[in-house]
């Protein structure tokens, strides 16, 4: 497997980095300093999130590129949330000392080719040594004052949209649990997500009055919205997408594909909701409505029967 | 100890964070949604640093709240070295599912308090379960654009000068190896260093050339300086300042103070390099002077003699 990080050093790996990732636009100070410096038009917006290897991914499930596409789309796909364009990345970067060099690369490679997809570059970082991989990617995105898009604007009669595929990585993660490869569609879903990231802008300049991206399951993450903006979110299962590939797999795995549509997280699809009557972005699909507590408590609801919170997301410690 | 993390759950456990983070100036979204959102006058400097359980800090050592220090402190110390002003931090927290809820709290607060002595506020981050304690800061902060103090602007004739205390904290962690807590001001410059954030942007609006901070020690950290800007970083050991507690300390324990002030890293000092005949800041010290190459190759010299590369940093991997 060639070099190991032990065998090149931190600074030799660093300036290896370095060569990977030449100059970006608008990007003043690159890797390679104590910190990037880069223009940012409008407010900022700041998110991290972190993968852990044996919880967020599984050496043998995914590659290195796959784990740099999967970091760098977590992140940039919460920045999208809020309405924002990601711009760039950070990521500190956990190593055991017997990594390949050729891996860390790869996975560099991965990270700096997802970031190309919305136009943001990964801009520097730090690396340590831990026996897990932790890959923890921050982000920073623009987004015009005042118009971030939170989780809490959702107001009784909004239409609940979602944009993206949702489902595809929680099927994927069922296949290869169960020693599959294929289907190679879901596989891959689960191996690098393709978020939507454009329709996160898109949902603020149609008026989105909340968003959020799942990742921890449909559910679970419209429960977010519902609580922080005190309504009741109610989804219409016959509304919700659902592509042949997941009806066919699920009957071949004898799943039902409303677990993996309503729990899975993968995705990163958006979530969103819009004024009643707003003209929907053309990613997004409705697939329920916002309704008012009328004195019971905030939630998700699906055909009218409220969810109970279980079975539906995913908790770190749980 | 009380509740455990999993006892809580991840939303549990995000939810008593953010009871404890109220609202910061200047930030529209806080803690609670994908992303905090900000506004950044200037240009937006970022940066990421690590810091893995057993590696760079052990809890026999250190306390909850300082691990959080520092952890705040690595990180708005890169950003002060660019000449910037900290703003705001997110944390990517990994932690093993017994770990007590009141720790993380403790945690939570010490990161909190140290950003505020900086005007700069925790306003996000991402909970992850891994069985070793990976903190991992994200910071961002503003300079005016076109300002920010790079690493390789080190010119011939320029000098060298230092601020912060350098060596205290690598003193310290002799202290606590060889079994003893005191002299405690040491073991405290170990346990939560005290980077002299202002004199970041201080040393910018004096005119530096060069700036970095000090964390992987005095001589590693100037070749950085040295190799970026192809110069000789020429060091006079006796304009170094060395504090009594330092040499009474490096006495008592047989210690040359020079290891600890040359190769020590965790106080993050920083150093910068200003024009021939400009007036120094207040905080900062000279040190040496930058010396043309002539032929040579970039690197450190000490009173003249040129230093290997060896045991005067450290090396994540090696």
């Amino acid at each position: 497997m060639g070099e190991t990080v032990a065998e090149v050093g931190e600074f030799g790996l660093i300036d290896r980095i370095r060569e990977r990732l030449s100059g970006s636009p608008g990007v003043s100070v690159g890797v390679g300093d104590d910190a990037a410096v880069l223009a940012m038009p409008g407010e900022t917006v700041l998110c991290t999130d972190a993968l852990v290897e044996g919880k967020h991914f599984k050496l043998d499930w995914c590659s290195a590129a796959d784990v740099g596409h999967r970091s760098a789309a977590a992140s940039m796909s919460d920045i999208a949330a809020m309405g924002a364009r990601p711009r760039a990345l950070v990521v500190s970067l956990c190593l055991p000392a017997d990594a390949s060099v050729d891996w860390v690369m790869e996975l560099v490679d991965g990270m700096s080719d997802e970031a190309a997809e919305t136009g943001a570059s990964l801009v520097g970082g730090d690396l340590a040594r831990c026996d897990t991989v932790v890959v923890s990617v921050a982000a920073v995105g623009g987004v015009a004052p005042g118009r971030a898009v939170t989780r809490s604007g959702a107001r009784p009669g909004d239409v609940v949209a979602i944009a993206g595929r949702q489902g595809w990585a929680a099927a994927g993660l069922t296949v290869l649990s169960r020693g599959f490869r294929s289907p190679r569609a879901l596989v891959q879903a689960y191996q690098r997500p393709n978020p939507p990231y454009s329709s996160g802008p898109g949902a603020m300049e149609a008026g989105a009055t909340s968003m959020i991206d799942v990742s921890d399951g449909l559910l679970a993450d419209l429960r977010h919205i519902a609580v922080e903006s005190k309504v009741l979110v109610d989804l219409e299962s016959g509304l919700i997408p659902l592509a042949d590939q997941l009806s066919e797999t699920s009957s071949a795995f004898n799943v039902d594909p409303l677990t993996w549509v309503l729990g899975g997280g993968d995705d990163h699809s958006l979530v969103a909701t819009f004024p009643s009557g707003a003209r929907l972005p053309e990613m997004f699909t409705q697939i329920g409505r916002v309704v008012d507590l009328a004195g019971g408590p905030a939630g998700v609801s699906v055909d009218g029967r409220l969810w109970s919170g279980q079975g539906g997301g995913y908790d770190h410690f749980r």
